[in-house]
């Protein structure tokens, strides 16, 4: 008997029939003798249309107000999936973040969890029910209502199976598992049987949107078995066979050896490029142009700076293209003068191709092989920043597509590995 | 500067508009140099939608989740008007029922309000704050969100009035008053310009669904002064102006002695009669019929037993019509035989009439032309009751609209006094 938590994503819960097969599947779940908790997201294009309601009146909403809006998708999905799970004869409680102390920061919108209170949970998992809890939302200290952000609801279902020690977390999404790359821009991509946090990691932060990239964070912080499976199969599908399909996300590098170097290949659209120029290199300036960008709010993603040249350097960094607008107003109020760059050179359409491996480790030419086929492509290669299982660059964003067929070919990702 | 507690009905937020509306008519207030705490119902239409949504899920929605599903629609408001309030540059926080403890019973979808924190409140005000609060939910002592059944936000309106002890409590709706009968029946039915609580108490009960009969009680019993007024004005039409519109509930009787003996005709549609017949006239019989149904959580209104005939009465009462079914399958599962009553006869088809006015207190024969009336209309009267300031008669529903005209004419309705 173990403690599984579920997650069901919008999709998954969209509407009252899929409500109604989610029900069903946990009731199977429940019936082969495990304890059930369940994370819901709110029903799909929900969000979307408080946050829509929320910018007619204030176009753009106050954040502690927003949240108050955003919230009550979840909290709708909940009560509705209890309803359909005592339907079919289970007990069932739902819960909203706060009513089990979701405790997270104030950073209303794109809050962060703290700590988690889970005896209410294990009494009433104790006796007998399913617990069902609103994903994205949780409470402050004072009291207020807070979100995750987007896609956070995976961030509380892997908190929930932490705080309550959770033997596995589903998490069913609309897609089965995790790819070597999006199969919409490769069709020859192929479903990973399993994949390592860390490679994960870099998968889930370079855009592969299976999973948010705090969800994995937080199932590799507390060594969370994470699964990332189909909510489309039928629900009465064999329990045996549905606990084994889509990804597994692990902790060993194990079966490693006889896999191949590259996992797979991420990419994001989503960014954009931001460079100062001639700025004098001299200890302290890459902390003056980031603090106040970090002050701001703001997300950096990728940081290079090179050597410098008669005391002068350029730097760069990329954020997300949705505050781009805003970052390069922060640089040009806050930052340019202070620092005494020449000037704040910035491009919205670029896009991040990287490759993604945990046995790049223990291999050389991966860059190489890297480089010379988006050379081979004519795509030129603007910045490049590397990690232990990872390379990244970013490229004109009108070549991603070409670049990622042409790299998933190169480390021959379509072929399936012993 | 008075603390003074708005209030505004589904219609009056249901729109982005009508919100904007909203916010302008409060800051209009808070200008003045007044306090401001606004109580809010879901936009109009949602709870509707999100009932109707509980209830393809289940057809008879669980009590505790159904709350859950439902109190979402006020929750949607108070984010949105803290937005309304904070765009036009007020100072503004929104707060769920929940959240400044507005501490009910655990009667799911129609729980009581037994206390409520307002320190938030107050500090909130003293900062400079308009304050939000959601109308129609609450929580119980374990934590579980409540709603307190339909026009609810109403008695949440007057009991944060009593809790602030604020100087007045205005409800904002769709209609410009108390009318002395609906003037969808009588055209010529007038506004009243005050009514005293008592009154307005009967008139809520027996149907006048401007204002929840709970709110009339609390306001009644916390001498909180409550007015009902249009918020379908020009939100900036003069403050003063605006400040004596509607009808005002008071709490003396002062100038009764120049106004009409009866203050208005009160109707309900929404009733069905069931009768007992034969049952032994022993002690305890009343108790035995309706603890039962008290137990079921019906409400009963109108009680009529008359004397015993060889030691047999027949014992007939009224319930909302919605619970007509239930109430019959009660009695006959678990009274019926217990007390030894020959039948058991229901009705769903009647209608309730009654003239309220506290003047009847010192005045004969307002019985005796409330029934000559009808009977000149050729209506039978099927069961009486009367209360120290009104009289009610169930007549057959197709009598009603004939009913409610004759009354209001026999009794002077139509002619403001002075």
């Amino acid at each position: 008997m173990a403690l599984i938590v579920h997650k069901y994503g919008g999709t998954s819960v969209g509407s009252v029939e899929r409500i109604k097969n989610v029900a069903r599947r946990i009731a199977k779940w429940q019936r082969a003798g495990h304890r059930l908790v369940v994370v819901v997201s709110a029903m799909s294009g929900e969000t979307n249309r408080l946050i829509a309601l929320a910018k007619e009146i204030q176009p753009n909403p106050d954040p502690r107000e927003l949240d108050v809006v955003a919230s009550t998708g979840e909290q709708v999905t909940i009560g509705l999936l209890a309803m359909a799970l005592k339907e079919i004869g289970l007990k069932a409680k739902s819960y909203t973040g706060p009513q089990v102390h979701v405790l997270t920061d104030s950073a209303f919108t794109k809050a962060r969890i703290i700590d988690i209170d889970e005896k209410k949970i294990r009494a009433d998992l104790d006796s007998g029910h399913v617990v069902v809890v609103a994903g994205f939302q949780g409470v402050d200290e004072h009291g207020n209502i807070t979100t995750l952000g987007r896609g956070g609801s995976d961030t509380s279902a892997v908190a929930l199976a932490a705080a309550l020690r959770a033997d596995e977390c589903l998490i069913y999404t609309d897609v089965d598992g995790v790819y070597t790359t999006d199969p919409r821009i490769v069709p020859e991509a192929r479903r990973l049987h399993t994949i390592t946090f860390e490679e994960m990691l870099e998968m889930a932060s370079l855009g592969s949107k299976v999973l948010q990239i705090r969800s994995v964070e937080f199932a590799g912080k507390y060594k969370v078995p994470l699964r990332v499976l189909s909510s489309l199969t039928d629900p009465d599908m064999p329990l045996a066979e549905e606990a084994n399909s889509g990804t597994l996300i692990t902790f060993e590098e194990d079966t490693k050896m006889e896999k191949a170097v590259i996992s797979g290949v991420a990419f994001s659209r989503d960014e954009a490029k931001i460079t100062l120029t001639r700025v004098p290199d001299r200890p302290g300036i890459a902390y003056q142009i980031l603090g106040q960008i970090a002050e701001a709010n703001i997300d950096v993603d990728m940081i290079v700076q090179n050597i410098s040249v008669d005391g002068m350097t350029d730097f760069s960094f990329t954020v997300h293209r949705n505050e781009y607008a805003k970052a390069m107003d922060v640089l040009a109020a806050k930052v340019k003068t202070h620092v005494g760059a020449k000037e704040i050179v910035g491009d919205p359409k670029i896009a991040k191709v990287s490759v993604v491996g945990i046995g790049m480790r223990s291999h050389v030419g991966i860059a190489s092989l890297m480089f010379r086929t988006l050379a081979e492509e004519g795509i030129n290669i603007q910045m490049i920043s590397t990690s232990e299982i990872k390379i990244s660059v970013v490229v004109e964003d009108k070549y991603l597509e070409l670049a990622v067929r042409a790299l998933h070919k190169a480390f021959g990702l379509e072929q399936e590995t012993a």
